[in-house]
């Protein structure tokens, strides 16, 4: 199939308007641009299979699209080539509430799938902060906030519907909570970035909606001190929800793009899950551990309204500290490191950033050793950008000197391939081998992760 | 290097002897011997890079072997070659107490990793029953009675240190609690059943023991009521440590063999962890839903001496049923299937299982769906074995048909291959191209799994 057949197919479907190629080829965030020639916006299966098949025998590369919230330049056709935009596939074709399942398509985003389970009484709990489409969230490998209590897409993915790079359509597995029928495709397809087929359907284990939810937000007179109570919330075996620090500078941040109130100090946010009298518990030893370094006074609450503000303010994390710098563009970077280390790795990066020229604040999931830097550029002055990148490679360096990873949870795409090779240089040959097994001519979303 | 070669490198670690290789080619069940030419007992990593690479240039079997203790046959060299037995790499390498993570070598059985990690005050929780090797865990992905609340080996492996089929050595990844960066080796290798390459390290997640464990037995009127408990405990989001079903021929076995004195009708055997207040309000939900369903009175206890002893007669389970009938061998099958049709697939299966000129206990871990069969039989006696293998595949069918998997825990090896084919007809020949890829000259345990 041509383009020609393509857009006769199709119809309106079928796009190779500068806008719409614009739209489709720009991530969330300072990455430039790579517009596909095409977008296409299939609304069935069998349509996503008939466009790759097409691919497929004219070599035309593929970038799937989902909401467009990555972060390291996964949706840039690098090569050009046709984006398949999967927001049409939007069906939760199943819910099993007695089961504790789902099965929706990659289009569902996470914030609807949970407004349509509420009914149920069950939740969906990854959340990365933007509306993320799930079938996105899967290719990404997504975490977030509570990934902490509830794991990544990894642990709460049972199975998959996948489109292989010629068009066949695969099942990975079924819905039984665990399998240890043959290799693992699930997990090799998430976080996969769209580089080894097209995920058209997710069974997504749910949870109850807890009983009783408190949140708490504390102010520590340093990160230090704020990085060494979460280690040992952590290792105190207390299930926190959520446990999230935000430097001085991104609170301030978030004073001013949020209208709240706290002091332009360090802070942790928490959430807490579970029965009554376990939310309790759990919020006064997390309140004690919290004093004993310092902490402020450690007022907790169950109150929807207050908690709902907390977590929109560090969800909007990202464009308050845009907003800090009016006409700037945000590069957030992330890192990961064993918890040990990860004080350590913060204030060494604090150090390191106290030289940019521009704001660069911190947030992070530091219950998982994961934190982000923000890097607050304007994206037209070379300079800028120059010292950012020295920065982020400084950054990335520090983290696997320490045991870490290239990124907890942001991925490749292309902005982190070099980095990728320096983590990797023994695995990565590996990934080759199974990126050119599963996809021999290099049509799906060519140019991320691994070259060939 | 030729076999004199290893002889000659080896001296007294490498061995043609009978009985040595009739040990190796046997695993714990009915399944037939099948011997390898030679096996050797290499001590450290690079030992084990050395026997790949002459295995590799000559292209001869590599069957690894941890502790033997696997069930689908996945140790049987089925084309003879070279069994390498792991039980010489059993270092703890590294113990990380603050990150809770420590990393090990293959041949460290789950048993002595607890022991040693007794005094840090944390454990690693994944217990298939038998003192397996965490090499064989990672290898067949094993899982087990607390997997329910802590996940199977997928969920507490951070990362592997694994030796490909041509000798080389490879980390993929780290000890970050998380990591997007490139695809999931670590998940693919887990569950490989040895076909891609020997696991030589391996990073765990460790926990925190529980400041308070309460265990309870609860007899139930008929499976059904003890599986519709069940559902209901999970639904309720009571996050249950472990909870076993044993079917009534399961608990007359153990009474015989454990010397207990229990009632000969289904049972659950229950384990809460967490503080002593949380632990209490477990229980006490839990046993509020075990009388909703006709259970006996719910008497739960935190004495050491009571627990161990029950779940020990849990875990000889196996031996339990095998000693019902002297002479006998037992046939352990297992499958998994969405919890809202695991009182339906069991109850069918009961009544299938009725004819059977043989005892066929039921246990399982319920809380995942997932349940075992025992067939004890006289692998002598064709008729039985013809029996028990139809009643295997009716099993099977019956699993598959409700969505669930053939295997949930005990993997595929040689004995599960052709269910494999009938779960997977699509993703099979993408399992195929893995292995082709990985392992080009099949020398990797073949014939497990996937068949070139």
């Amino acid at each position: 199939m041509s383009f020609a057949a393509l857009r006769e197919r199709f119809g309106a479907r079928f796009s190779t308007a500068e806008a719409v190629r614009g739209h489709h080829g720009k991530d969330a965030t300072f990455h430039a641009p790579h517009p596909p020639d095409a977008v296409v916006f299939p609304e069935t299966v069998e349509e996503v299979q008939a466009i790759v098949r097409a691919c497929h025998e004219s070599g035309t590369p593929i970038v799937p699209f989902g909401a467009g919230t990555s972060l390291e330049g996964h949706i840039g056709a690098l090569d050009g080539g046709i984006t398949i935009d999967l927001t049409g596939l939007d069906r939760i074709r199943e819910i099993h509430d007695e089961d504790m399942t789902c099965f929706v398509e990659p289009g569902v985003t996470r914030k609807r799938l949970n407004e349509e389970l509420r009914a149920t009484g069950l939740f969906f709990p990854i959340d990365p902060g933007a509306d993320a489409s799930l079938g996105g969230m899967v290719a990404t490998g997504a975490s977030g906030t509570n990934a902490v209590r509830y794991g990544t897409m990894r642990e709460n993915v049972l199975s998959l519907e996948v489109v292989l790079p010629d068009g066949r359509l695969i099942r990975t597995g079924t819905r039984a909570r665990k399998s240890s029928a043959g290799y693992d495709l699930t997990r090799l397809y998430i976080g996969s970035e769209g580089t080894l087929g097209i995920v058209t359907g997710i069974h997504l284990r749910l949870y109850g909606i807890p009983e009783s939810i408190a949140s708490a937000v504390c102010a520590f007179p340093s990160v230090d001190a704020a990085v060494d109570a979460v280690i040992l919330t952590i290792q105190s075996g207390i299930p926190v929800a959520r446990i999230e620090l935000l430097d001085e500078v991104q609170m301030d941040a978030c004073n001013r793009y949020s209208k709240l109130e706290y002091a332009a100090s360090p802070h942790i946010f928490f959430e807490f899950h579970g029965t009554p009298a376990g939310v309790a518990e759990q919020a006064e030893a997390t309140g004690a551990i919290a004093q004993e370094f310092g902490g402020s006074d450690f007022a907790w609450s169950t109150t929807t309204e207050e908690r709902n503000r907390l977590w929109q303010a560090r969800h909007d994390a990202f464009f308050a500290a845009i907003a800090l710098r009016p006409g700037s563009e945000g590069w957030p970077t992330d890192v990961c490191v064993p918890i040990s280390r990860l004080a350590e790795c913060i204030a060494e990066t604090r150090a390191d950033l106290a030289s940019a020229p521009f704001p660069t604040p911190i947030v992070g999931h530091v219950g998982d050793g994961n934190f982000h830097v923000i890097f607050v550029i304007d994206t037209e002055d070379a300079g800028e950008v120059r010292i950012a990148t020295e920065l982020n490679d400084r950054l990335v360096r520090r983290a696997l000197a320490m045991g870490g990873t290239c990124t907890g949870e942001h991925g490749i795409g292309y902005g982190k391939m070099h980095f990728l090779e320096d983590e990797h240089p023994s695995a990565l040959p590996v990934m080759r081998l199974v990126k050119r097994a599963l996809d021999p001519k290099n049509i799906m979303n060519p140019g991320k992760i691994v070259r060939l």
